[in-house]
């Protein structure tokens, strides 16, 4: 699928901010949302998690993607402790992530609705309607703030703990939109929707526990999961040990 | 009414995480999470506002009024602009306080959000249920994060999208609860329960825009309310420019 040539550099095109994490699910999200027109603000954020080498690859995966900015946020979700993502907790390797339904110690709490309420504040000052966040199937098999209930509270409180979503709704209109078009996709399929985008997986970075110069361990949950999921699509993943 | 000497140090009570500003509302919501049993983590943010005194006084106050522990996290609000707390914009003067009933310039985007979001981070971590914020009437004829739809819409938010809510759920539990005792007080009626409940008036900081030694300026909506409110509960306010 071609992308139009004139969506990244519309002036006139709707704003978005899509959170991004540097990741393969938040490359793919962007690609969508850049797709369909919107001008795209892309938001990461460095809250103290072991794997910062996802934010070089959030940098150079907004520049290749289209995105018209890039913002990093800071925020100290690492004081609070309790995930193996912030804490000296171990990175579990070589589970059989096909079968475990359990909530995975790389839970962070309050994570997505942190990131979501960030994204909301900029997109109100930015003018912006359209949140964008790469959540999906596999995701909310295990973390409760990845499940399509928890992105419509989402977007309900957003419409009514601002200005502009009450501005709107004294018009008769819902401001904030969250979209999550990966909501009901497997690995497989992001990863085909991201080769029909002309995402350049290259650039991404999944693992949760990288080497410093920012290769992937190859067994951490986010490892094997992009592995099963470039496999299933019959694709090779430029990224590897 | 005094306050059983036992709260402050019982390690079994309930833990609760209170959002403290330093100013008079969050100061009186502690009391009264104190008074009622709560073990009481104070959570303040240190978001880029320009009324950083408050952080000193909200540091006094988790001291004096018997909270456990005082937490500061630092987040970038200020990066998104668009507000008189935190951009380059003049906090207005002498505004007919009674009679505004716009939103005000000092409105933050997503500010209540983001700090709610963080509580209910930390209070994941701390087995804690109970979150407290001291929004309230006048707060919200102008602040859409304060109205109680806000609150109620937070809490299912809360409850859906946090490992400790899904747990409760599978149990037929709701986890977290938000409690905003001063969410139908007007200001007079906030000092005479901070009053009842010897909240220490002195160490708190109401100004949006004090002079470096921490003196409130006498002319910002926060001074003005806070006169107003002193004056009707018909007590002196020990914070004088």
């Amino acid at each position: 699928m071609d992308l139009p040539a004139s969506h990244a550099i519309d002036p006139l095109a709707r704003p978005a901010v899509v959170l991004l994490s540097g990741g393969l699910d938040s490359a793919v999200t962007l690609a969508w949302m850049v797709s369909r027109g919107f001008r795209c603000v892309a938001l990461s954020f460095d809250y103290g998690q072991r794997h910062r080498h996802e934010l070089a690859c959030a940098a150079r995966v907004a520049a290749a993607t289209g995105a018209v900015e890039h913002r990093v946020a800071r925020i100290d979700l690492g004081a609070f402790g309790g995930s193996a993502l912030t804490a000296a907790v171990p990175v579990p390797k070589d589970r059989d992530v096909e079968h475990a339904h359990d909530i995975p110690v790389t839970y962070v709490p309050a994570r997505n609705a942190v990131f979501l309420t960030m994204a909301m504040g900029l997109a109100e000052t930015l003018h912006a309607r359209d949140l964008a966040i790469g959540v999906n199937a596999l995701d909310y098999s295990g973390y409760p703030d990845c499940r399509p209930e928890f992105v419509q509270a989402f977007e309900r409180l957003a419409n009514l703990g601002t200005k502009a979503g009450v501005e709107a709704a004294a018009r008769g209109e819902a401001w904030f939109r969250v979209h999550a078009p990966l909501q009901t996709m497997t690995k497989a399929q992001i990863v085909r929707l991201g080769a029909q985008l002309r995402v350049d997986f290259g650039l991404t970075s999944s693992c949760y526990d990288p080497a410093p110069d920012g290769r992937p361990c190859g067994h951490c949950d986010a490892c094997l999961l992009r592995a099963k999921g470039f496999a299933e699509a019959g694709a090779r993943d430029p990224v590897t040990r």
